[in-house]
């Protein structure tokens, strides 16, 4: 089965590519890495969640954001690639939580992205994770997620990448 | 036109290459990739901006901030590689704004960076970027850059990378 | 004299590897690039040190914890690889303090970890670094380290990485 096929159904759900918030590009590759700007969780050019995790947000929102950031930064993998099917696979992810003080459950918010990535890519989807509690984020969203990835090493189909 | 043509009108702005805070390097080197470690909003040795942008500091001065973090970051690579011809281009801008609680305009600040790369390297300089608005930062300076580039694959001139 | 003699005096203060705090791996191996998930001041399982620096914990506390998070991070990579032999060097080290509002000397407190990499691996433990102070960390936890690092190119004895 491709890693497509894996995909498949959670494609309805692939939000369209949020816009650059200033002067640069969403993905860069150097050699077969990929380098992927910090990804939110947007949806047709929306914040859908905004506030801290414990204070604004419940636990489940904030996993439900996390998942959302997620999609996003699938979204511009595929963008980038033209298909996942040239994603070799994931291989860190920064997740970045905000946080109320008196909350301090990153990690299973941020299960709402590693399970989405592990669901949609299977082994390929497989990462590294690192997690933060700041206190804010940009524009107060909930979640930040910075990505860095391989391509497959015979990937020539560079469709958007700079 | 070369890069370092390109880079001619700003390199009177390079400030000196400050000093490590620690038992670090400035800059290492594996294949073609780069890790610069996090530069500061300092000249001739001194912090030239101090505090929260949104508190301390205007936007204006944040923007200005970020645009010496980039330039303290152009003054490693360029020690590190003797001349910037060596560079291939940014990879990753990881742009940490200190940030009062009631101020979330992190991107509009990071741009100052941005611009300065873009404006130095042309294309070279487009990279991916990531935002955060952390209450503080080392020593209470207001920006923090966390660089990733690609060195040219036949620069063999390494000068004082370990 | 080989990586492991400068290492061997160290060994028995390894911890023993902590396990992953949700859906994700120690490390994964890209090309000959190791990225290490976030390490903490973790000992058989336990928290070894909880709170700030500059309130909850002192300086020194807050430097001993640095140092047992490179403990860490050297048991992860030792675990992956089968011996330190494999790791050509480490490049960069991110270094997250919880911080207390009125405390700000991150650099001192993480040339614990520097320290202890140097003192452990001689010239192939310099690194770069990065210094962040945020106001928490998962788990309330004092430290944290994000290594990235370099395996040997003819390393092939991949035990434990995915």
């Amino acid at each position: 089965m491709s890693l497509d096929s894996h995909f498949a159904e959670l494609e309805p759900e692939l939000p369209p590519v949020p816009m650059s918030a200033g002067n640069y590009e969403p993905i860069v590759r150097a050699g077969n890495l990929l380098f992927v700007s910090g990804q939110f969780p947007i949806e047709n050019g929306a914040f859908r969640y905004i506030g801290r995790v414990g204070a604004e947000l419940s636990e489940a929102e904030g996993y439900a954001a996390a998942r959302l950031a997620a999609l996003n930064v699938l979204a511009q993998i595929r963008a980038a690639l033209g298909t996942l099917e040239g994603l070799e696979r994931l291989l860190r992810v920064e997740g970045h939580v905000a946080s109320a003080p008196d909350w301090n459950n990153a990690p299973k918010v941020l299960d709402g992205a590693s399970d989405l990535f592990v669901a949609a890519l299977g082994g390929r989807g497989r990462h590294t994770r690192t997690a933060f509690t700041p206190a804010s984020l940009p524009f107060h969203l909930p979640v930040e997620l910075v990505v860095t990835a391989l391509v497959k090493p015979d990937w020539t189909a560079q469709i958007a990448i700079p």
